[in-house]
């Protein structure tokens, strides 16, 4: 019989304390497999418990399989691993950046909390239970009605709020239809170069060939693509990731040509569309052919990253394959569907997109006057959208590796053209770049803290002089 | 030259007005390809636009792709594709149930939006930026925390918060599972006979072989178990699904055992173990070995299917393939999950379950109460727990076959246990049941509505009579 020293915590009663203490001394090892437990009475009279309160303990805790009851040879440690040091996974380290110009998330300062919290209060107050069980996993059917008209009315897509499908954010929803595409039998895809390296990676993870598209100022070369035999291509032709530039009408006529012809599919990826500037937004490429054309929009630019939500316009003929790749895998809140699409039918998302296009238009406009003061080597384009451009740089000035490892030095996040290439080095880079390109986000920055931001930038610009 | 007969839709304003009719007549194909538009001055003087507005719609539909501007020959309508009909996704007809005994769903008219709404208040009030952004797709790290913290408390769960992984929905939760067993090399696994069928589903649509192992009053039997081969198992051990048994202290320990000695994987999946009616819950199987069993809980029971919300605690020799498979899809919104975590953490989620644990216990006794009166035919068996029993239908008593029929002519939806088996027939069913059973869950109802429920239940158990 052992000696039991048991350090109970009563703070969530005695019994649960008493039972706790037992488990974690068997999970610890301390009590060891095959060890006596004191008969009950004992136990009561050592710790100050009623003898019943023992019993029903060892009793649940047999249940549970910790301990083991025999007629006659009372109760003993059953036999069960020791438990390990608890595992600890990794977390990526973050550098505490000084300045953040990298692309890819809006102004989470200016996330309109307010309204979100409105709206929400909206949905609790008025939506039928129904909001609260499973529904369907293609999305919430108001969320598609109001996405559907959302993106018609916006976009100029062509969508019937029946092929409106809700996912987990973007890149979730490229997984599923990389699988849709292997399920109509598509082996190959093409991928603009430049492009996004998450989009490539999510591609091959699903088990596509992904090949490379050259990109230059009219936009992806579709005649390039047309060598390649993919059954698929993704671009950007609102705004090219990262490049910045905009799809020609006759790349974009070329290129749903080539999709009506070779029966390939054409995925549009709309991530930044609500946000130009110096005109009104071009229209989708979905409209062209929305039979050939699949649109993908997102919140993550124009409202969250965090809030996890993205939306795909899918042409009937990949409907099924889309669903198949789903499955039931990746369902978006019901509840987050119903405030979003309370927060677009009440035009709050447009109010919000309106407001923040003034308030990244400015930004814009006072990096490349900074620019154009301090660092002619540096040439910016495809400024007129989005939430970034690309500052090409010239001949005579520094090369994009030496403004890359500088700026790391300096604590400042900058992004290079380089991690998003994958042509042969030695060839000439995309819009003429042999020194490369800097990739230069102006949304991350808090409201409050741009424009130090942007004299942070210009002193370390200067040192290039 | 065509006559051009547009309907403008000035709601917008008549500029988009303008641009949204002729998109629209170029879609429908009332411009066809090649037809030259009128010139902008003719358009302009015939619907009274000012000429630069026409100038610049035309401008924006050439740059879109639908128009093609030639130096001489005007403007001209781009070869595309007329748009065909908007295709419909055949929606599934809901029958209008007068009755609801399905299992699965909680009382989603007891969601409790008043405090769902403080928390997401108290969220959206003090949460930093951070917020909003990306953030990590294994799950927020305050949730992870708040759920370890959880679960170990109330399912006497071995957790590190850094060993939890949030997902949207516990069969998604469960695709991802099966994955990261293809990726360490697991063939073949085996659920329970009976099952809940979309569970196999899941698991073959990633690629796996399942097995079915047989329940008995004890729980899955582990000796078959064995002898199937299979590298992991899919158990619901507090609550077997459906026959609502419990899994022995010895078949606890067996089946830890296999799992240690054959160096396969347990899938615990604790879908209602938050109720326990007749005692204190079972602590997990997981505790018992925790680098063996992943431990699968969800919010659906406890909370709303509709937030889809559910958890892993991942044992560590899985976690880098649970991570892998899932890539980046399946994210959660970071604001619903911060909103879990306040409400986990404030003892709002224990309340309520405490709350529902008594509602549900008051219906499950009515239930009871009310079949022993009135149809001595059908025996009631896993009754302690969760949110549904079995019915073993007794000799002398109609067959399943018959109830079901005879259930939906009278609009009341109510599951077999056939629905569930893979038995083949002819082989004695689970629990004895030769007549089969009833799956009769009794938390779908609104509250109000149960007690008039139960009494159209008893007018319809007596037409067996």
């Amino acid at each position: 019989m052992t000696e039991l020293a048991l350090s109970i915590d009563g703070s969530r009663g005695r019994r649960a304390g008493l039972e706790d203490a037992l488990r974690n001394a068997i999970r610890s090892g301390q009590l060891r497999s095959g060890a006596a437990l004191p008969p009950s009475r004992q136990l009561a009279a050592d710790f100050g418990f009623a003898r019943t309160t023992v019993v029903a303990v060892y009793e649940q805790l047999v249940a549970e399989g910790y301990l083991i009851a025999r007629q006659g040879s009372g109760t003993t440690v059953a036999a069960l691993p020791v438990r390990s040091a608890p595992h600890r996974v990794s977390t990526i380290s973050t550098k505490p950046w000084l300045l953040d110009f990298l692309p890819g998330e809006p102004d989470h300062s200016s996330f309109p909390r307010r309204s979100w919290l409105r709206a929400s209060r909206s949905v609790l107050a008025s939506a039928p239970d129904d909001l609260f069980a499973y529904g369907d996993t293609r999305g919430l059917p108001v969320l598609c009605e109001a996405l559907a008209e959302y993106v018609g009315r916006t976009r100029a897509v062509a969508a019937d709020s029946a092929q409106v499908c809700v996912f987990g954010g973007m890149v979730s929803a490229f997984g599923f239809v990389a699988e849709a595409l292997l399920r109509m039998g598509v082996q190959c895809v093409a991928v603009e170069d430049p492009s996004l390296p998450p989009l490539r990676r999510v591609l091959e993870h699903a088990g596509l060939g992904v090949v490379s598209v050259p990109v230059d100022k009219d936009g992806m070369d579709v005649d390039h693509l047309r060598r390649t035999g993919a059954g698929a291509v993704f671009v950007t032709p609102s705004h090219q990731y990262p490049l910045g530039v905009t799809m020609t009408a006759a790349r974009r006529s070329a290129l749903v040509e080539w999709a009506r012809s070779a029966s390939t599919w054409v995925v549009e990826d709309d991530y930044d569309g609500e946000f130009r500037y110096d005109r009104q937004p071009l229209g989708s490429l979905q409209g062209l052919d929305p039979s050939r054309v699949l649109y993908a929009g997102t919140a993550s630019k124009s409202l969250a990253a965090g809030l996890r939500i993205a939306w795909l316009v899918v042409p009937p003929g990949l409907t099924d394959a889309v669903k198949q790749a789903r499955g039931r895998r990746g369902g978006v809140s019901n509840l987050e569907q119903a405030t979003l699409a309370e927060f677009i039918t009440s035009r709050k998302l447009e109010r919000h997109v309106r407001e923040m296009r003034v308030v990244y238009r400015r930004r814009r406009d006072a990096l490349i006057e900074m620019l154009d003061q301090e660092a002619p080597w540096i040439d910016p384009t495809g400024i007129s959208a989005g939430l970034h451009f690309t500052g090409l740089l010239r001949d005579g000035g520094p090369t994009e590796a030496q403004v890359i490892e500088r700026a790391g030095a300096h604590s400042i996040a900058l992004f290079g053209l380089a991690d998003h290439l994958r042509a042969a080095p030695g060839s000439e880079g995309p819009l003429g770049s042999q020194h490369g390109a800097l990739v230069v986000g102006y949304s991350r920055s808090s409201a409050h803290s741009f424009s130090g931001s942007v004299e942070r930038l210009r002193a370390f610009v200067r040192t290039f002089a």
